[in-house]
């Protein structure tokens, strides 16, 4: 979201990854859509990187002492998100619909579209097993080996007509720096969205979550590796091979340019990582010109 | 529950009704279940006769920000027994199972038994159009003309094994001062319950909810008016009329005697009202000898 210290939230509209949805004691959680909400409502946790800021934890401590499952931490004001979700999902709301209501109630004006409404969920075949993506990611840290990746259910889902007209009428795509395999994935994999990306690739821009051949956060660098790919900007290039235009890299793998623009695609390289906001600013404009 | 005065907890069994369960926010709520559950830890809210003593309330003042349905108050660890319930049933564990679970949890020495544990649901067709329970009682704090009761889904539930097990080895059965209409029917309801009270009906005793014309709580006294029965301990007698041997009543009531003796029952008449422990105890005596 470093593109909003260039452009107004208005001209935002964010496609997200619903494929890390679960369904826990009975209730409809989108820790994607979450966190995206709060981070956009200046209400996140930046120590955790999920969940609310000053949270209390009454219910998740109450339930670990009836021995309930508690491995996935929901705070209280958290659970209402999910509580409100979940009813409104049983009287006939859409996932989508619940985002736009949760949104306004939040004051957040960049639109937030989850991929689709039809259920999808990401799975990994791993050396422990079969684990969705929150107990490969919460309850095994993803500390462990993957073999496979699918995303389950999306041959038949489709993407929903506001993604269809986003992607249409943005005049650029910015795939953020998320992990190509566990959060971007689960979005090109519902059609048409590859599709329309592929049909319009000079336009779209990606900026590469690996630096220094590192992940700024979470297992991308792994993952890549376990499925075959060089654990570096070059990897991320061909994972996104004829769908992105553009790949931008950071100043730290400048020698890998070349090897990027080989896959097929312009590369920019700029300063990546936004610790300060004028990067934040320089990579808005960078990825938007 | 007066009966734990004189008896050791070990030796009552409680049927349960479980008519006024709802699912809500995707929680399977049981709130029959639940207040007997903390009533018998000692950890009830007195003070409004639901939910927990010392409650917060986080989630519930959360959710009513957002606009979601907050009629239904649930307190902070009130929520983690139906996070509890709600993710046990999903794994496939009985209403019964997770009663039981939770009893042992809160050192609960009384066994609970949830009359069936198949669905069913107290509906009332009323001035205001059909309710279910909760939006009856909870919604429009029972203030709504109410033109008929049906338990929906009683025709195909059954007894569990545990409650006919219970009915059958019981010395005797008491039917607590509840509403009869409102929380004794659906008990009833479910087969083969009824009939197996009226087979061993001399060691059915029920205590009158019904004292001096009024109901010592909630709507039962201008139910049973608008079911056609008196509003009087009478009333009561009629209801239960070929189902129990016995009908405790109180000493205010003490000129319907013969009347209630009059539909086929024996009356007896004594401090049915519990305001004093030396009451109770009496009382237990009462029903139990």
């Amino acid at each position: 979201m470093a593109l909003r210290t260039y452009l107004p939230d208005q001209e935002l509209e964010a496609i997200v990854n619903v494929g890390d949805d679960l369904v826990l004691h009975g209730l409809t959680i989108c820790p994607d859509l979450d966190t995206i909400t709060y981070t956009l409502a200046g209400l996140n946790n930046e120590v955790t990187g999920w969940g609310l800021a000053g949270e209390s934890w009454h219910v998740m401590d109450e339930l670990e002492s009836l021995g309930g499952a508690a491995w996935f931490r929901l705070g209280d004001r958290d659970l209402a998100t999910h509580l409100y979700r979940t009813q409104r999902l049983v009287e006939g709301a859409t996932k989508s619909q619940v985002t736009r209501e949760l949104s306004e109630r939040h004051g957040v004006g960049v639109r937030l579209l989850p991929v689709t409404d039809d259920p999808i969920a990401t799975v990994l075949d791993t050396a422990v097993g079969e684990l969705s993506f929150q107990e490969y990611f919460v309850a095994h840290r993803h500390a462990v080996t993957v073999r496979a990746i699918r995303v389950e259910g999306a041959a038949n889902a489709a993407a929903t007509p506001d993604v269809l007209a986003s992607l249409d009428a943005a005049s650029r795509v910015v795939i953020a720096p998320s992990n190509p395999l566990l959060s971007i994935e689960p979005i090109l994999s519902v059609a048409p969205v590859r599709e329309r990306l592929a049909a319009r690739r000079r336009d779209v821009v990606a900026v590469s979550p690996i630096v220094g051949g590192a992940a700024l956060k979470g297992p991308a660098d792994r993952l890549l590796a376990e499925m075959g790919y060089p654990a570096t900007c070059v990897g991320v290039a061909q994972y996104y091979r004829g769908l992105i235009g553009t790949l931008v890299i950071d100043e730290v793998d400048a020698a890998h340019a070349d090897a990027v623009r080989d896959t097929g695609m312009d590369c920019v390289v700029t300063t990546t990582v936004m610790a300060e906001p004028t990067n934040a600013e320089r990579l808005a404009r960078t990825v938007t010109s």
